[in-house]
């Protein structure tokens, strides 16, 4: 397997989509120099954004956590996470009711839109349901699972309502051995329970790339032949991820070109076999986004 | 939908298989008037077993739990449950070493086999888990589920070990409106995130059939063409239960006759859907298995 | 279950987005009265595309078949086809060498883009697979199943290479009582076999909703707090479909306001059933598009 | 990986239970030098039998190809073919009317029994099957893949009968580098497309090695403490099998010790990265079952 170098390859684009968990940073917190990196990023007049399934907050406190850590670059602008998209579709497609939740509150506290109340799963009382106008399942934390997944199985056979996964890892690193499980595979659980169909927003989705680009100035317009100087098209974007089947899958059915980094969820002795099995092949691979 | 008089049909067989939940007893204990049906098979000289996707205990600690509420018909001898199959299993496949599993005290102490000890996931150290030959799903309760199934995970990824799932059911009813999940599905989701094939002992699977079967005296040596008197075959059998997807259709694929009853989780309105729509098609249709 | 009327519904909106099978024509034509229906929608200043999961030609050639019929409305850049979204991802993705693909030549044809050849898997040999870029599933026709799809097997078990699903229906009719396996449930089933995950270009995917989108004039600058006057926001559109699966699915994860048609894929006796089964909940529900 | 030498583990045993593609035989016909294995066998007074998911041909055809190829060993009486256990729930469960298959000629003669006519789909009229009560998927052979599975579909939506799948395998290999579609991968895409559940008969399915093991002489009576001299339990039969998904997932599963052979599915270099990544794990590797 051949390693590229990422500042070699990051130079003949001009825009940048990262993923966060396993590229910026790992469950010790951000990568030791990525500082470095983001300033190569500005010195290079490279664009960049990040591109998380996190639903977990919002993206001015998740822009916070990089600051807290150092890392001012990052700016809740530059952030795009499935949370957004949940957060949008709630704001488009429900007007009215309550929107229970399985997260924590600062997640909860995130969607919450006009119009729209929030309610933990925890305080649900399944007698008292006729205004509950969506599911959102949020994060993996800030609930008991064995009695708020019954109270959510119970609430989706009595209610026909949107069912949101604003996540959809199906685990996370913990440690450098150990993983928990994701809001995501919680989701396939109960969905596979109650047969009905959830709505997905994250990564390797469409929707989460077309926020991101659509944020980019000077796209050139499509159909347009022959792009002008200083047009930005899908291939002078590259995506960074850890993950094949998120960030890769994703990048590539976007149409862009994509680097899998050997500093997350994929390690270097796996690497090979996971393309082969999975055909889910990057344009690139690094040891990390690191630059010395 | 035409219904069938229990009686009537059951008249025309030597043998009955019965599942438990949702046939003989509910949420609320046993079916009022179920010991009339007990008195009419005995009377009619007709043999019986109770098949049941039951890992929570032992066929004693099971029949005792009938004689309380009054019904003396169902003795050890004739339950036939999902956990007597996972413990074969162990007692034939796994010699040496500790089986860690999810489940009660109880459920864990019935599959203690000779030179086995078992030990609660909550109780499992991940840094000692060298002996841990084989994980076994029991029960959904006696454990916490957020630390406990992420154990379970960083478990099976750190040892290959054979997984059992001793009931595949994937709910069961609490109450006359509501359900709970059943390590059934807790079985899928850990077997998704990990990638693994488990070994699944229940209905439908032929194997709870067979040990059922294998009991009955006089049984028609397979390749004799014409079974002489007294002999039972297969043609002799039948099947009851509440559910398409375990109870009747392992007793059809097992050549068995069925009875589906709409005591348990099929209900009167949804039956033909069902019916249609899963392709599973029992012999008969009874309002339940009580005798007037 | 509450019928609307299309024209009343269709009225609060200013843009229409139709699928087309199943809403504008069925297996014996156009639907008859369409014209009025595309009158109405000019005569009040409607803006409308044809979102269509169809790879089996281009919008050149999907135009004109409803202009032999006689309705002049749909002009190719009208149309946004699976088949352009399997175009745009080989012309950013697959820069050199052959794709070889299932369907009929049209399709092939169509897919075709600068320095790349297309080669039929009937005409594929396996020995000379060196220069084999890409596979692509188009259409169910211009194969043999048995042959070919054996052929299609081997070549993703000896090459690593995308497999793109340019139509991702898995049936469509073909007449009052009949329905065809389209490539969509093809795919699922070489994709099960060698394990590998394949790229889906089609409803309910978000893509080919973003490709009709960007189409529009004057989208209110994602945002923006409060849109200007003339600005279009998802708010403005309006998706049409006979299939919860794909068009309703899709629209609603969209964001935007879906009809379910009667005209085509799901049958009235049926709708409420689906709609509880599936939790794919549309806006509105209308007998057809048609409008006296 | 350690390699066990066949005859020191058969040595421990005194039934052998076999698979025959890729164990005793491949795409070339028997394996040079087979029949010392069943000398082997008869000179130790091992007991033996074969157990294949095959429904091309009734067991008297199976033996006669072994005996055209100069192995009379496996007599008809030795083999327990999937077809068979299709045969008896058929002639168990289906008494009269027409059974529809997908097949060759021979595959349908072997199932036909009394009460029964059996009709190739090719020859089945879509308005004419008010008395078909049966679909078998038999073989990949003997019907015009396009045509009759598109036929299969129509028949399915048309009439709520039970469908049997008798062979359970995906693909077969027609030569060293190539291999071929199996009708069990054709049953799943059929089973997707009409969303019901099919009966599938074959490893790893308990009952195949229930066939073969009521065919033991002596079997201890179960529950029996402690066996007598002669008698036989699991613990004194052994399955070999070249594919982990069907021979040794269906052994463990059943309680037998396990043989994985790399002379048919599995190759020495992916056994490892196999067994880690399904957790389907055999007793003893063994290069093959030839005896030196």
């Amino acid at each position: 397997m051949q390693l590229d170098d990422f500042r070699e390859v990051a130079a003949n684009y001009k825009v940048i989509f990262f993923d966060a968990f396993g590229v910026l940073k790992n469950y010790e917190g951000l990568l030791p120099g990525i500082e470095s990196t983001f300033n190569w990023l500005q010195e290079n007049g490279k664009e960049f954004y990040v591109l998380t399934n996190d639903a977990s907050r919002g993206p001015k406190e998740l822009a916070e956590s990089y600051h807290r850590q150092g890392l001012y670059a990052i700016t809740p602008e530059r952030i795009i996470s499935s949370g957004m998209l949940a957060r949008e579709y709630l704001d488009l497609k429900v007007n009215h009711g309550r929107v229970a939740y399985l997260g924590t509150e600062s997640s909860a506290h995130y969607i919450e839109t006009a119009g729209l109340k929030t309610l933990p799963i925890s305080q649900l009382d399944l007698s008292d349901i006729a205004d509950i106008n969506a599911l959102v399942l949020l994060d993996d934390e800030g609930f008991d699972w064995n009695t708020d997944l019954n109270k959510t199985v119970n609430l989706l056979r009595k209610r026909n309502i949107p069912v949101i996964v604003a996540n959809t890892d199906e685990t996370y690193p913990v440690s450098k051995t150990r993983i928990a499980i994701a809001i995501g595979a919680v989701a396939e659980m109960i969905e596979m329970i109650v047969g009905k169909q959830f709505i997905r927003f994250g990564k390797p989705d469409a929707q989460l790339f077309m926020f991101a680009y659509e944020r980019l100035e000077n796209v050139v317009p499509r159909g347009l032949e022959t792009p002008e100087d200083g047009h930005i098209s899908k291939r002078d974007v590259l995506m960074v991820g850890d993950t094949l089947r998120t960030d890769i899958l994703g990048g590539n059915k976007f149409g862009l070109d994509t680097v899998l980094v050997l500093s997350g969820n994929t390690q270097a002795q796996d690497v090979e076999v996971q393309i082969r099995s999975t055909g889910i092949i990057p344009t690139y691979i690094c040891e990390s986004v690191l630059i010395s």
